[in-house]
């Protein structure tokens, strides 16, 4: 409306920036409370615009800007376990719980509720997300330790393991985020190569596997 | 309303007796269905009784049905682990196992869409009825095991091998019931001893119980 380029503290976001601007005040919001107790007032105030701005990009309401921030942070989340494939293998994998467990220090209550599972927010497109990044992490994993066709064994050790870092996770929250990061990455990474050496004894393709970690370490 | 007593076709439940009845028609159908897919029509058809007569008994309708079936699983699910406090310690893990593992087969499709989430019938109370069999079984293993007053490391360990054992009880059923009972739960046990042997490098309570486990053995 108005030819002058308007100041850097009133510049126009593009469509793009604007809504990326809503769901990043939305996730700081839902990192400290329940989904449930944030409204769509809570996130015009904090991103510091009007209430119907928030809704002319999220007409389906707090429930949709619920599940487009869950999406970013989903992909955000997938981020964390695409380390370049070079070095040790299990030094890769630390790294990566390194990110994830920074994503869970982040994102603490909207990490906690989304996988606590009975929020109202909850449905089935969100349980698909949350699905999907499991997926991802676990074809991450596999790469990382270079494997391809993981048979129903490792899958399944796999799939275990990464359940149990989540359990894990919740705890650590839960528990005012004892034991320290270091601490609770090693273990995560020693509880992985033991649930691994137990498959090998049932699994050629594991038992292979274990025996390429002992060469690199 | 008649004097003479019913034949055996047509004995006269007491409410308790009609109740359960009900419960238990739910839960063969839930073992079978989504939740979201079993109607009360379809619940009063399979107990052989009127819809109003379940409306009666659960005047909540499918929601309450559902709780109350979930209830009565929960309950039966906590009798899994309760085993007598005699014999060597993980012969008695086994037969839990094994008690848990044919709970699952049973219960099947209903166990699935519980534990998988974003159903229509999840809510903060569904979710706390899971919470207290987790607890439940938590607290059953720390008396199989002698332990009293588990610290922060163990206590971690153990809720992590649960959230795994529900996982691989998850895949199990969706990869046909492989691998075969005996095996999974062998796996499982041994998975188990694995992870303590990890926590037992950091935490002395766990070390002490990892060498009372050598000696049992």
């Amino acid at each position: 409306m108005t030819p002058q380029a308007p100041g850097p503290a009133y510049r126009r976001l593009s469509v793009e920036e604007r809504r990326s601007q809503l769901i990043d005040a939305a996730l700081s919001l839902f990192a400290h409370r329940a989904p449930e107790e944030v409204s769509l007032d809570d996130v015009a105030e904090a991103a510091e615009v009007s209430r119907p701005l928030v809704y002319r990009y999220f007409p389906g309401g707090k429930q949709q800007l619920y599940e487009a921030a869950l999406r970013s942070a989903a992909e955000e989340l997938e981020q964390c376990f695409d380390e370049p494939r070079e070095g040790p293998r299990l030094a890769r994998l630390s790294h990566a719980l390194d990110r994830y467990i920074a994503f869970v220090d982040q994102h603490a209550t909207g990490f906690s509720a989304l996988l606590q599972g009975g929020s109202v927010v909850e449905t089935s497109r969100t349980t698909a997300i949350v699905d999907g990044v499991r997926r991802a992490a676990a074809e991450h994993i596999y790469h990382h330790l270079g494997i391809t066709g993981p048979g129903p064994r490792l899958r399944m050790t796999v799939r275990m393991w990464i359940t149990a870092v989540e359990a894990a996770s919740l705890i650590w929250l839960d528990e005012g985020r004892q034991p320290p990061v270091e601490e609770l990455r090693d273990w995560l990474v020693e509880q992985f190569v033991a649930v691994l050496t137990v498959t090998a004894g049932r699994d050629p393709q594991t038992a292979a596997l274990v025996a390429a970690l002992a060469e690199d370490a």
